[in-house]
């Protein structure tokens, strides 16, 4: 079967805003100095493309652990412990979320297992009004990110349930900056927060379940333990380096230079 | 041979600032309505991770493509296409860049092959003003990114040579931030201007040559050009989409939408 590629879609807008635009770089300088940009600077360092197509909520979810600075306790590559979707789920779940997709209490279970703090709501379980509140904490903090799952249909884009994390808020206008995970697809954007409540407020077809919203934040408990950790768990087995020069070596930092 | 893992790397500062930090905010905040920010808007919904301890190059280089919307032409995964190091570079090169790294000649060389104007400059062959010139216009420009080839020493940093991406120049205290890819170890930071020319006025043993800095941009004969190309060399053979429900099914779209 022969199918079209693309490079990129164009964005609905109306109703969003393209992040980069003039407007949407206009609603960024204004929301700035209202706070509630706070979180974007915590976020927007670990913005990541998902994997593939079917990773954003993995994607998600590891953009908000690597914000959160939460440590896997085990390494990514080369000496270095990291979150990206792979280390998130087994080779055999993440074969399965590639056909399947993710659900919303999967997130949320992983997120947990993870080590961090989740606050879950599907939207039957609360309101806009709720929402907005959240929003605003999240995006005015530097250790709470909101993770929205919604349909794309409300927002008049291609393309069904999708997860991804939110940027920042627009007091006055009401709007919300989205960091879309699918950056082949939609450069980030905003979009009227009460149409962004109604795209979560629709049916998982899978799970038969509404859509909602998760806070995601690091337990206080462990600010600093995970630093205290003994070396010997974080030991990991590698090669011996390469005596070849390495314009771009982040690889052999573990063999040329002291422990940090 | 056992190895100490790392959870990132303490960020040595000064000189840097961290972006994220009060005072890297604030440098932020300062330099936006002087208008060197412009390019920052461009560049960070596309910030990445190098894949691999070694693809410093590729992944700047993927970054800046996908800043300045360039199509690749084919596709990079499900019908979509897009830039990340592996579109770059076949299996047998990304195998060698892997154990070698990658010099400032091949970095600019697979820029001009996918499509950007580059201009290149090794520091024996110019100036720091000519940098600082270079910069602001990058910086100020949405269709020019400057990409620098460093000694990580020059900014007390573990490793050796790097390369990334400049996201944004601070007029008043000369300062400009390198958007580092290697997101493990460093976040974004700030680092004097002028601290930076010195790290990349370093010989690279590999080739025997100075660092320096390239220019990269979309020629404007291109633009629009990319969107009018037939629909039949970008045609590709997708296998017949799974039936079961996908909640984040952005590998559907190509079989569940029309044509963008």
């Amino acid at each position: 079967m022969t199918r079209a590629s693309y490079y990129r879609r164009v964005l609905p807008s109306p109703p969003a805003i393209d992040f980069a635009s003039d407007e949407g770089q206009k609603l960024f300088r204004e929301a700035l100095p209202a706070g509630t940009m706070v979180g974007f600077f915590m976020l927007i360092p670990h913005f990541q493309t998902q994997l593939d197509p079917a990773y954003c909520g993995l994607a998600t979810l590891a953009m908000v652990l690597n914000a959160l600075a939460i440590d896997p306790g085990r390494t990514w590559k080369g000496p270095w412990r990291w979150y990206d979707e792979s280390m998130l789920a087994s080779p055999k779940e993440l074969k399965k979320i590639k056909d399947e997709g993710i659900s919303f209490g999967d997130v949320v279970h992983r997120a947990r297992r993870a080590g961090a703090e989740v606050e879950a709501f599907q939207t039957s379980q609360t309101d806009v009004d709720f929402f907005r509140q959240s929003v605003k904490k999240c995006c005015s903090s530097d250790n709470c990110h909101l993770v929205s799952s919604y349909h794309r249909a409300g927002l008049e884009q291609a393309g069904t349930g999708h997860f991804s994390p939110i940027g920042g808020y627009h007091g006055e206008r009401d709007m919300v900056l989205i960091l879309d995970v699918a950056r082949f697809k939609y450069p980030p954007h905003w979009v009227p927060l009460t149409l962004l409540w109604e795209a979560m407020d629709t049916v998982d077809k899978t799970t038969g379940q509404r859509r909602g919203f998760m806070l995601i934040s690091k337990p206080k408990r462990d600010a600093g333990l995970l630093y205290t950790l003994p070396a010997t768990p974080l030991l990991c087995l590698r090669r011996a380096p390469k005596s070849r020069p390495k314009p771009c070596p982040e690889a052999r930092d573990a063999a040329a230079l002291p422990s940090p």
